[in-house]
C-alpha cells in the first residue's frame, strides 16, 4: 500500500521553530542513499489530504499558524503538495478576531477565498474547512497549454486589522506552500525566509535568523515578502537560476543566473543551491540588499560546515548581533518521514 | 479582397470607457465559432494603416487621448498591431499646452520620438503625424536573430509639465499598444489595468474599475504602471506566465508561472488567463499587493459570471464600495468587428 | 602560445574615464574584419591571470578603484572573464580606511569574501590578495545541470562606513565584472550605467553621462543599481530580451523583449542592442523611468552617429544640461587589443 505521510517537523523545540518556521508538511518523497546516486525527485500527486491548521496568539503577543494547538510558529509550517493532491485543511481560529486563510496559486472555489468580501473567514472559536485543488500541466481542448500548479506559493491571513489582512500579516500570520512537479528534484531541506517589512520571519533587527547545513547539500529557500517595502535578497558566494524552480533545465535554458532575488510584498519565490558548491564551508552571510535595510540588520547567517562540523575563520558570536540555531530540518526529514502523525489522508 | 478594419469600441458610452481604457484599435483577427476548436490567432501583419488621435481636456480636468474629438477616455485606446504592420497617426493637439505622443517597443525614427529635445511635440491646435513601425523576427546579416517587435507595450505624454511628460502622464495620457506576432493567440476580451500612482485608470481609491467576463473566457491583462511607486498586480484565483505572451509556451517553456506580477513605473506587461479556469464563477479580487495600496483601496474586482450570467456569493454593493461596470469588451467585439469606422486603410 | 592580454583602456583620459566608467578589463576576444560576417564570440576560458587593483581617494573626496595608482575611476574599470578563468587580484588599500572588494557571481573561498566578518578587507595602506574563480556549465555527478558563471556581475567594498560598505558604495567603489561563455556574441562597445541613489555613475543631476556610437555598432549595457532606491532604465528607440545575455537565442526563446530594466539596489544586469537598429541615427535619450526620478535628472543620451558622423536634429548644448562625452571604447579596443600590460599571465 502506497502510504504517504503528514509529519510535522520539530527541530529544537517549538520556540526555534517559531523562529524559522522550518516546521513542514511534506509528502511523498523518495529517498536516495547516496549524493552519487539521481536525486531524489517527487513523485505523481493525486492524493486526497485532511489537515488541521490552527491561528492563534504567540506568548509574545504576536500571531501565527500551526498544525497542532499551542504549536503555531512564525512563519507557519510548510505545506508542501504534488500536483494533482487535493488538501482540504480544517482551520480552527483560536485568536480572539476574526482570520482566514487566503492562498495563492493553488485552485480553489470562491467560497475558499479566504475574505471578509467572500464570507470566507472565520470567526473567533470558529472552524471552516478550505479546500485546495492542484493540477499537472496539460492540453486544454482547444490545443493550448494549461499550465500546472507547481511553483513556491504561500498562504496568509486576508482579515485581521484591514481587509487586506494587513494587521494579521504583520503579526505573523503567513507561511509558505510548494507544489512540486512530478520528477522535480527534492531539497535535502527547505529554509523559509520572510522579509516583513524590516522583519526577517518577524524577528527584529539583530535578532539574525540564521541557517545551518553541510556542503554538498542541496538547500531550498522559499522567500516571501510582506509589507511595504521592496528587497533582494542575496546570498554570498551562491548563485540559482531566475526561473520556475531556480535550476536550471539544461542548458538550452535562457533563464539569467543570480546571486540576489528581488522582491516585492506578497511575492514568492523558490531557488535550490548546492551548499557551498565550488566555494566551500564558512559562515555565508545572506541579506536584504537595499543598503538601509542591510544596515539595519535585515540579515543573516547560513552556516555551511564541513563534513566534519567546523566552519572556517568563523567566529559564533561575531556576526550580526544574532544567536545561532539549529535551523535546518537536515536529511529532508519531512519528505523521508513515513511516520503518519497529526493528520489522516485517503488515497483517491 | 483582405480588408481589415479599424474600430472604436465603445461600451457603456464615453463615460464608463473613460473609467475603464477597454476601447480598442482591433486588426485583423481571425473569428472562431466555439471554444472547442483552435483558439483564432493572429494573422500575419504588413499592412499601413493611417489613424487620428487626439489630445484633450476631460470635463473634469483630466487629459485624454482619444480616436475621435470629444471621446478621449482613460486610459486611451488600444492600438493593436501585427509585426509587419505601419501606422501613421495623425495627431492632433486640443489641449491648451504642447503635448506628444512617445510610444515604447516599435521602430520610429528620432523625428518620432515625441520629445521636447527632438522637437518632435506638437504645440495647442497643432498636428504631427508620427509614423511607427514593426518587424516580424529573424535573422540579421552577420547570422544573430533579430527580436520582433511583439510584446505589451504603451504610449504616452513627453511633453506636458515637465520634459519627462510627469505632468500629462498624471493627469491621464497614457494607453496601451499590442503588437502580435502571427499565430499568438487572440484574447475575447482585453482589460487594461494603469496603475498611475495611488489610482488605477486614474480613478482614485474606492471608485473601482471593475472588469466582467464569463467562465471560459480568454481574457487579456495590459498592465501598465506611471508615476513614483512601485506596486504589485495580484489576481485572486488565477494564474500565469512569466514570459512574453503570459502563456506558457509547452512544457519546455521554464518561466516561472506566477499570481502577482511585479510594476514599476513605465512598465508595461501581458498576460492571458481563461476566466474562472479551474476555481469556477465569482467576484475575483484584483489588486496591488503592497499593503498600504491596497488598504487605501488599490482594488477592484474581476466579476466572472457563470453560463447564466449569476455569480456565486456576490452582493454588488459590498466589495471595496466600489461601483460596478459593464466593462469587458465581450467576444472580441473589436478584433472580430468587421465595420470600419474612424480611419481609413491601404493594405500595402 | 595562446597569449591573452590584459588592457586597461583610457578613452580622453582619467577625468572622462571616471565619469564614464568605460574602462575595461578584457580577455581573448577573437576578430572579425566585417559587420557581414559572424560577429566575434568569446573563447573558451580556462586561463590564470594575475592584475593589481588598487583602492584611492580621488581629488573631489570620492573613493575609485583602478588598475594603476592615481588612475581609479568611478565605476572601477571593467573586468572582463572567460568562464574557467581565475583571477588573482592583488589589492591595495590606498586609502584612509579599511577597505575591501567583494565580488557577485564568481567563485570565491570564504577568505576572498571581502567582508569585515570574515576579516577579508584590507587596512589602509595594506595588501590581500583576492582569487575568483569561474566554470563552465556542466553536469554533476548526480545528473544534475550545474550553471556556469557567465553574467553580468559586479564589486564593491563591503566594509567602508558599515559592515555592508555603505560609505564606500556611496563614494564610489564599484565596478561591473562580465563573465562570458564560450560563443557569447562580443560587443564593439560596453557601456557601464551604475545607478547610485540618484547618481549615475556618481555624477550628480544633470551632469548628464552620454554614450556615443555610430549606426550599426554592438553596444553592450551593464546596468548596476546600488544605494536605498529601485530604478527603471528605459532606452528610447530600443530593445532588448530579458534573459541571461540581452539576446534572444532563437525563435523558441520564450523571454520578453523589453525596452526598461527594473533594477534594485545591488542589480546587475547586461544586455546588447544595435545601435539605431531600424530607428537610426539620433540624440536617444535613455532615463530613469521613476518620474521624479528623471525629472530630478537621472538621463542621459546614446549619441547615435550616421557613418559620416552626423547626428540628425541634435543641439549638443540643448538636451539635459549636460555636457557630451567621447564615452565608448569603439571597435571593442581591449577585446582587440593584443599587447598585454599592466598585468602578467598564465595559461594553466
Amino acid at each position: 500500500m502506497d502510504r504517504r505521510t503528514f509529519s510535522r517537523r520539530m527541530l529544537v523545540g517549538g520556540a526555534a521553530a517559531a523562529a524559522t518556521g522550518v516546521t513542514s508538511l511534506s509528502l511523498g518523497a523518495v529517498e536516495a542513499s547516496s549524493a552519487e546516486n539521481p536525486p531524489r525527485t517527487a513523485p505523481a500527486g493525486g492524493v486526497v489530504r485532511r489537515l488541521k491548521m490552527y491561528a492563534e496568539k504567540l506568548p509574545n503577543g504576536e500571531l501565527g499558524y500551526g498544525f497542532e494547538k499551542g504549536k503555531a510558529s512564525i512563519p507557519g509550517p510548510l505545506i508542501e503538495l504534488n500536483e494533482g493532491d487535493t488538501v482540504h485543511i480544517e482551520f480552527k481560529n483560536l485568536t480572539d478576531v476574526d482570520a482566514s486563510l487566503h492562498v495563492h496559486g493553488v485552485d480553489y472555489d470562491i467560497a475558499n477565498d479566504g475574505t471578509r468580501m467572500n464570507k470566507s473567514h472565520v470567526e473567533p472559536g470558529g472552524t471552516r474547512t478550505y479546500t485546495w485543488r492542484t493540477h499537472a500541466p496539460g492540453r486544454r481542448k482547444d490545443g493550448t497549454y494549461e499550465p500546472g500548479s507547481a511553483g513556491y506559493w504561500h498562504y496568509h491571513d486576508h482579515v485581521v486589522g484591514t481587509d487586506h489582512g494587513t494587521g494579521g500579516i504583520r503579526k505573523g500570520l503567513y507561511g509558505p506552500v510548494v507544489v512540486r512537479r512530478k520528477g522535480d528534484i527534492l531539497p535535502d531541506q527547505t529554509c523559509t525566509v520572510v522579509f516583513n517589512d524590516m522583519m526577517i520571519n518577524n524577528k527584529t533587527a539583530h535578532n539574525s535568523v540564521n541557517f545551518e547545513a553541510t556542503v554538498g547539500d542541496r538547500l531550498e529557500f522559499v522567500m516571501i515578502t510582506h509589507g511595504e517595502f521592496y528587497h533582494t535578497f542575496h546570498i554570498h558566494g551562491h548563485r540559482w537560476a531566475d526561473n520556475r524552480t531556480g535550476i536550471l533545465t539544461g542548458p538550452d535554458d535562457p533563464s539569467r543566473v543570480i546571486g540576489q532575488q528581488d522582491l516585492r510584498p506578497r511575492d514568492s519565490y523558490g531557488l535550490q543551491i548546492i551548499a557551498g558548491e565550488r566555494v566551500g564551508a564558512g559562515a555565508w552571510m545572506y541579506h536584504c540588499h537595499v543598503q538601509s535595510h542591510s544596515d539595519m540588520g535585515m540579515a543573516g547567517l547560513l552556516l555551511i560546515k564541513k563534513a566534519d562540523g567546523t566552519i572556517p575563520g568563523y567566529e559564533p558570536h561575531h556576526a550580526a548581533g544574532g544567536t545561532e540555531k539549529k535551523a535546518g530540518a537536515k536529511g529532508a526529514g519531512a519528505n523521508a518521514d513515513k511516520a503518519a502523525k497529526g493528520a489522516a489522508e485517503h488515497q483517491h
